[in-house]
């Protein structure tokens, strides 16, 4: 029970049995590297259990290559089309698909928290469609756990919210804070605005905003907003653990990191998708087995540890005051005349 | 005479003197690094000849280490106030500043290039202000070559366009095609925009607008539009010689690639600024002495090779042609109703 020792927001953990719902369809190497991350996810947590959604043969090599007595473990959702990348993930959402059959599970109650590799966009839009929002949330928003020699940092969002408003990239912000407290256990966040200068007023008119904005906004689990931060401040850590962009940018930085290091194989392929009810993580397209198995593993943790919840607590106040906060727009922050 | 041999334009180019006002009071190390800088510069090139711009004692000091033979190639213009980061470009390139100034040596015919490792919003704000923009060119780009695996990729803008709309994004293609091609000898540029996803249809509306009409428009020098490339993309090099995105995306994944991997110094730490009628290079507020040279060397490069005059050339017709169009709205190109 050292993972319950270890946890940040106190009371009694059960390490006990977790159900992850897996899209065998999703990710570049979809089916065989999501077989091959399912198996290895199975053999380093025995109480871990599989709904894998997918084609029947598919989950069948999972069945196949356990042995006997672990196979009481899986059960399976046979579902035969996936959101491929270059579908509409709003349209295909609406018809069946991996990703929303996984998301149907959590919703039901069949699986406790779901993983896919798939278009992020699909598992985004599936997750907040059957899944619903957090109460406030206008968007949600997907957070990345950067490694650095520094520590972690959390990027959030690489790629949920594109042309993203002020509004969403300060929500992003009070949930970023409240995960980076109950999910990677840091104290006091110190929370960042991704931007092209570390001096007050550098950036966009959005940033510049939305930067006025958390001066003055209350965020969680005693976290405190430290200013703008740079390109560099994510992969070398340093003044923030939280650091806060629109989807498109963080999506761009995050890839563009990815590109410039060799990516090691303890590299942390998902990211955890903040602003849903409900436990979602989503791998990167080009995930291998090992990285797909870390992706389960970091939903059977976001299940047993109770972490959403635990952020929906932090956040909620904050979240709905600010959803119904009339005057959050750029100009008003920017004190511009209408 | 092997660099006119290599001239991608053709003609007789003169490799003798060049003039070069260097701004002694920009970047985060100034002046000490930049007078290193100059330094190294003078003994790489025997033809080069330095405006140094900046307070007496800073430029005595380039002059003290010169033998005496070389001094005749350095001419001061004392100006003792530099923009500061935290300060607005455009506010303070109204008054006296080694960055105008330097801009100004330009305009006069005193100097040929100028470098300037300082705030590069007020080397953009003061260069488009004194040198005047290109015919059409709505707002310049700052482009940046970044080394890869795979051959240099030229990342335009890297800062000097926030808040892009569609037709920057677009000149910005025609005048980075243009650069690749006569600066950097890359035949035919394959042209990629930046995006989340390399699937038509992927990114926020700027991006599947400006997909839309770089299919259209037609790019100087054979360049063609190779669709949406990725952040991997640019550190990896790929599929693109040319990533067109807007300045604060680019600016961001320029630095967050610089902190991932560690900065050689054979690193090119300057970036060419496009679309101002002038030779302008831009250097990294945090470049050493080394990359200030690699800075006025290529200032030097500019200038000798004609390329401003080349790019401006193959880019004229388009620019003006995009700048009349009337209908280059995202809008329009999403096919949306008003």
């Amino acid at each position: 029970m050292t993972r319950s020792d270890r946890s940040p927001h106190g009371g009694e953990l059960p390490s006990g049995v977790a159900r992850i719902a897996v899209d065998l369809l999703g990710g570049d190497g979809a089916p065989a590297v999501v077989v091959d991350g399912a198996l290895r996810a199975c053999s380093a947590d025995p109480d871990l259990h599989l709904v894998l959604v997918g084609p029947r043969e598919a989950a069948g090599e999972v069945i196949g290559a356990l042995a006997d007595e672990d196979r009481g473990r899986v059960s399976v959702i046979p579902v035969d089309s996936a959101v491929g990348m270059a579908d509409s993930p709003l349209r295909h959402i609406r018809r069946e698909s991996t990703v929303r059959a996984a998301a149907e599970a959590v919703y039901m109650g069949r699986a406790d928290a779901m993983v896919s590799a798939g278009s992020s966009g699909a598992a985004v839009a599936a997750s907040a469609h059957v899944l619903g929002r957090l109460r406030g949330v206008r968007r949600p928003g997907l957070a990345a756990r950067v490694p650095t020699p520094r520590g972690a940092v959390l990027l959030v969002d690489v790629g949920a919210t594109l042309d993203a408003t002020m509004l969403e990239l300060v929500q992003h912000a009070v949930l970023g804070t409240a995960y980076a407290a109950v999910g990677l256990g840091i104290a006091r966040p110190r929370v960042g605005l991704l931007s092209i200068g570390s001096e007050p007023g550098k950036g966009d008119r959005l940033r510049r905003a939305v930067s006025i904005a958390l001066s003055d906004v209350p965020l969680p689990a005693g976290g405190r907003y430290i200013g703008l931060v740079e390109g560099f401040d994510v992969p070398r850590g340093g003044p923030a653990d939280v650091v806060v962009t629109d989807g498109f940018t963080g999506n761009v930085l995050l890839k563009g990191i990815e590109g410039a290091i060799s990516v090691s194989s303890d590299h942390e392929a998902a990211a955890v998708l903040l602003g849903v009810a409900g436990d979602v993580v989503v791998c990167h397209g080009a995930a291998n087995g090992d990285q797909v198995a870390g992706g389960i593993a970091l939903a059977a943790r976001l299940h047993r540890e109770r972490i959403t919840p635990a952020v929906a607590g932090l956040a909620d106040d904050l979240l709905t005051e600010l959803s119904s906060a009339g005057g959050l727009t750029i100009r008003d922050a920017l004190g511009e005349r209408s």
